[in-house]
């Protein structure tokens, strides 16, 4: 499988166009940071990780057009398109922590070049997508340790290879199990309002030839009833320092319903989603999105009554008691949490 | 508001037809048995008690046809209508309460008109849809009770006018606790995949100016863990001699996180919805649909990889343990529900 989710292309941000999928595999080429706060917004690259290496190459592309001629003035250049980007999504904690990295590329520069920070700049994205790249190869290899051979996962939303640089976070960890001979289903969650696990999910997993079944999200209850799920894995936008986890909306369902079903609910996700500045989850931005994604069924033909009030957040927040344990790059931490995640490497305040 | 789901007329039976909602309140002229099973099954008309009245007219309007000139090859031809309409749908059991009624006709009829018998049977069948308008009148009566002013109700598919002959089951509930001046919110499940809630729950608060809120399935749990949500009323397909009750899919994950969350569960359903030759919810039929409804957003677009293997069950159980209480037309039994419901008037083996 080649997945090019996003690359920095010839001076160009290159996605692929989640939007289209799984009718049309089609690449966007973003030329401005308008562009990308749009892409951003509407979706068309999403994920937690992704968005991180999106936010950092958003910081070169931003300053290809700065007519700035001394490092000062580009920083503060790099400064309102950093603010601009940050504006785009609310939740996810990578894309704010890739425009750190960003940001502290000019605090370690000491020199007055503007080529050789933009040079820089553009290698600490390459790196943010590096990195991110590996951290996928790590949580794999960790989370593949949690499944046994004939496993039927559910999962929500899509933390896969279209989510991140590479291989995912949550199915990550099924292709990891699945390249060591384990027979792993899958069942997926369509993920209202945006459908990304009907669209995405089942789109990668088909072109991994992993067995896969969709199934609305009110369904997955029914299968845990009837013992047809052995784990659950769902990535994260963000992790607070107690283990609270925000992801899409439906995650903590999921989790109230595997622990009422006695099944391990795990989250996987790299420590550049961990946000240990917020003691717990109550303190995560929610973004509220637009009633049209509810009442229009991806943005087709309306459903409900014109008017008709919508509630559509697009994250919950599922608190570390219903976590199983927690599916990092750096390995599985299990309860209680807080002193792991306040000692994981690379962690930072 | 004036919503006649379902009317015999003119010797046609009228629908609603509930796939145009809420774009277009269209009515349907059903004149043979074949765009009745069609009609049952495409859901144009759906909900328990109007399933009831939709198969005793069905009955009436199949043996308008019939060229029998005695009661005996009248009545043969009454069983193969029956046993078609029989095979419409499989889980509601008013469906086969109402052909049980219609057949019950023609054991209690000693005389040898086919008129006469054929007039009998139009009475029986204008007494089931008379009986159930009856029965929401009462099952909305005993349930405003457990509804107290300022209450916030989540509800899930279209338990209303649109699922009976008028007012509702769960809805009843509510219609009758806004008449006795409470002021109630309703939080309505958009019911995937075929959106009940979204299409029909909201056309019909809205009429009634009651105020309502659309969510998506899996959201329902974040407005729990909120404490946005007062009491969550279903209605039901099939209820058990146990109290275990079928209901559309997604009812059983409300009643988990409702107990999770500490909020009374009632399940709103007249005596003509209990079975009580099944002991428990294991031996109530569960209807599959087709894949495209999950794949192909009602019927528009496919937004999942054509092929993909997908559950979509109609309905799923909650097991009476789960449920706070049953609100019935002949009154609200709390658990243990085996006696009680054992003792319903009217409750037929």
């Amino acid at each position: 499988m080649d997945i090019k989710t996003i690359e920095w292309k010839a001076g160009r941000i290159k996605i692929i166009d989640q939007t289209m999928l799984p009718g049309r595999l089609e690449y966007l080429y973003l030329s401005t940071t308008r562009e990308l706060w749009r892409a951003i917004r509407q979706l068309q690259v999403r994920g937690a990780p992704a968005l991180g290496a999106a936010a950092a190459y958003g910081v070169c592309l931003g300053l290809k057009k700065s007519k700035a001629r001394d490092v000062k003035t580009l920083r503060a250049d790099a400064e309102r398109i950093i603010a601009y980007l940050a504006s785009s999504r609310p939740t996810a904690r990578n894309l704010f922590w890739a425009l750190e990295r960003m940001r502290r590329v000019f605090e370690n520069y000491q020199g007055s070049s503007v080529w050789v920070i933009k040079d820089d700049l553009l290698k600490e994205a390459q790196a943010v997508a590096e990195e991110d790249r590996a951290s996928c190869r790590a949580i794999g290899e960790f989370g593949a340790q949690l499944l046994n051979d004939g496993d039927a996962v559910l999962t929500i939303c899509n933390a896969g290879a279209l989510a991140t640089i590479d291989y995912g976070t949550a199915l990550g960890v099924i292709y990891r199990a699945v390249e060591q001979k384990k027979k792993i289903k899958v069942y997926a969650c369509e993920t209202r309002p945006l459908l990304q696990g009907a669209r995405l999910t089942t789109w990668e997993l088909k072109k991994k030839k992993i067995e896969v079944t969709l199934l609305c999200d009110s369904m997955a209850a029914s299968l845990m009833k009837q013992g047809r799920i052995s784990t659950v894995i769902a990535g994260a936008d963000r992790v607070a320092a107690n283990g609270d986890a925000a992801n899409k909306i439906g995650t903590y369902s999921l989790a109230v319903l595997s622990r009422y079903h006695g099944i391990p609910f795990y989250i996987a996700s790299p420590v550049s989603t961990f946000d240990i500045s917020l003691s717990d989850g109550s303190a995560i931005p929610i973004e509220q999105r637009n009633a049209e994604e509810v009442t229009s069924l991806f943005f087709k033909r309306p459903v409900a009554p014109r008017g008709v009030k919508i509630y559509n957040p697009a994250f919950d927040i599922t608190p570390h008691k219903l976590i199983t344990a927690l599916i990092t790059d750096k390995g599985v931490l299990y309860p209680p949490f807080y002193n792991k995640i306040a000692q994981l490497e690379g962690i930072k305040r």
